[in-house]
């Protein structure tokens, strides 16, 4: 939850006026989104979320980011439409930083999802990946194995200030990926951060998909992977096979997996499982304490990997093999 | 700006059958008020402020704040009006905390406020003035002079860490006001926070009054002396007596202000920039370093007070005697 940069009435009717956007009513910060500064605009034409991207993200990427909500909306997909400026621009300038106006989405993500709701999750995450099937721009995924190297060599000499032993297991992660990533899966645009706080419900039916910020071209079956960490673990840190199963029924209702993905998720489980393990033990040791900003326990993961390490068939997610 | 305390949609939808509020579309917690923790909801209805009372609001108080809002509409002035539950009662509970409903007023507070702001608020603060008149709950206001010498004492011994030297100011301070407080003035219902982010406006009319969280029962004359620290000083500390002349004629546009009342000004403009002062003294001092709170900086207030304290006639403000 985030609002990094506080923005004045006088800058913010400036900048709609590069819109077609109706009259300005009130504008509230609100507590969504970790990586950047988001308000809730209400106009005289329709309710508008105002980004403002801040420095972790790539000015670079915005047109990939924007560009991919357009196209996914184009198929039907529900997310979040980018407004356009009357000069057509996706993006404009507020308070120094580069900013969008976004449509609203009504809806909201459920802090106690059910395995119902998992079902759902895995078939708009596979509708995504057949409407992602043809855009245009590509953008490789900074957080794959390269990625992770990069963060754990930033990591690795401080790891066992979080739990002894870290260095050595991690390591081992490490080296066991270097050998054992797949590389030959079916490849696309994926969401790559498909969690609770992303997914829009309105009673028990999926509305909206959010948050592309992370989006980029990686295995289809990776994100698959991503969101069995995301939405299919207890509290206590316990898979929950039923909504593993209710995830990949819904997944593979709209899109089939190979033989070989399937056969692959116990390694793609484990490596996304590093991925959000690496990211948030680069922050729990690098952000200040007294930073406005809640670090996410990276145990959490390590615990998720340690049960993907110990699979021994994709059977164990609720998948009939 | 908080979000104390997360709410999840099972408790909500609960809560929300005890209202006639329509189906929930969204909620999203806003970075809005400093004492509770407020969520924008949109029903099929209308949007809503949802808002949960911490710990620091004293749960006795809240049928007069609730009380107070109510009447106040009916008399015709913009204010939230709380939204009775099909039992009547305006306050229920969520997630441990008395929590109500109450209308969200459209509109924006102003980040660069001008005279001709300053005029609107004034004639706003004299109509809550008046409308208040009949209002038949009571609150003794607990940052008057009683309550400034129990922050005194907790924070005195420490004062001079936050610049050498206040210990003895502010001692002085205190016996200055043991011995000249007014006790002959109007009295009434004072909002007695009636900062910018309390005011909100649609262009250049003010559109509503909101967070009535301190309003109490006090001298007329000193919520218009809080209204004077809060909007008629620039930035740099320089009172701004074009803001403060135009805030005068807005309010005695409305109601008159007395001759001993125009008098009393300085001083009230004093108590009130040490009330402040006071207790941001006392959060600086407490507040643990790393808590998700922005401390305000008391020596903001510790200029006005000596800007006051060096005022010689009330003509000084802007005001014709």
């Amino acid at each position: 939850m985030a609002v990094y940069t506080d923005i004045n009435e006088v800058d913010l009717r400036n900048f709609l006026t590069a819109y077609d956007a109706g009259d300005l009513l009130s504008y509230k910060g609100i507590a969504e989104g970790v990586e950047n500064s988001n308000f809730l605009l209400h106009t005289t034409k329709a309710p508008l979320i105002l980004t403002l991207y801040e420095k972790r993200v790539d000015r670079g990427d915005l047109p990939f980011f924007l560009g991919l909500m357009e196209h996914l909306a184009s198929r039907g997909l529900t997310c979040p439409l980018p407004l356009p400026r009357r000069d057509g621009a996706l993006l404009g300038e507020l308070s120094g930083r580069p900013a969008a106006l976004i449509s609203f989405l009504e809806g909201m993500w459920l802090r106690k999802p059910e395995a119902r709701h998992c079902r759902e999750v895995g078939a708009a995450l596979a509708a995504m990946h057949l409407a992602g099937a043809d855009f245009a721009l590509k953008r490789p995924n900074a957080l794959s194995l390269e990625g992770w190297k990069g963060l754990w060599e930033k990591s690795a000499a401080r790891a066992d200030e979080v739990e002894k032993g870290l260095e050595d297991e991690i390591g081992a992660e490490m080296a066991f990926f270097s050998q054992n990533w797949p590389n030959d899966l079916p490849q696309g645009v994926i969401h790559a951060d498909l969690f609770p706080d992303n997914v829009f419900f309105l009673g028990d039916r999926l509305s909206g998909l959010i948050d592309f910020y992370f989006a980029c071209n990686d295995m289809l079956a990776y994100d698959v992977s991503i969101c069995l960490n995301a939405w299919c673990f207890e509290k206590n840190g316990d898979y929950n096979v039923t909504k593993g199963r209710a995830l990949l029924e819904g997944y593979r209702s709209v899109r089939a997996l190979s033989d070989a993905e399937i056969a692959a998720l116990p390694t793609l489980a484990r490596g996304s499982a590093l991925r959000f393990f690496l990211t948030r033990l680069y922050d729990w040791l690098t952000t200040p304490a007294g930073a406005l900003v809640v670090k996410k326990d990276p145990l959490e993961y390590l615990g998720k990997l340690r049960f993907h390490r110990g699979v021994v068939s994709p059977g164990e997610y609720g998948i009939d093999v």
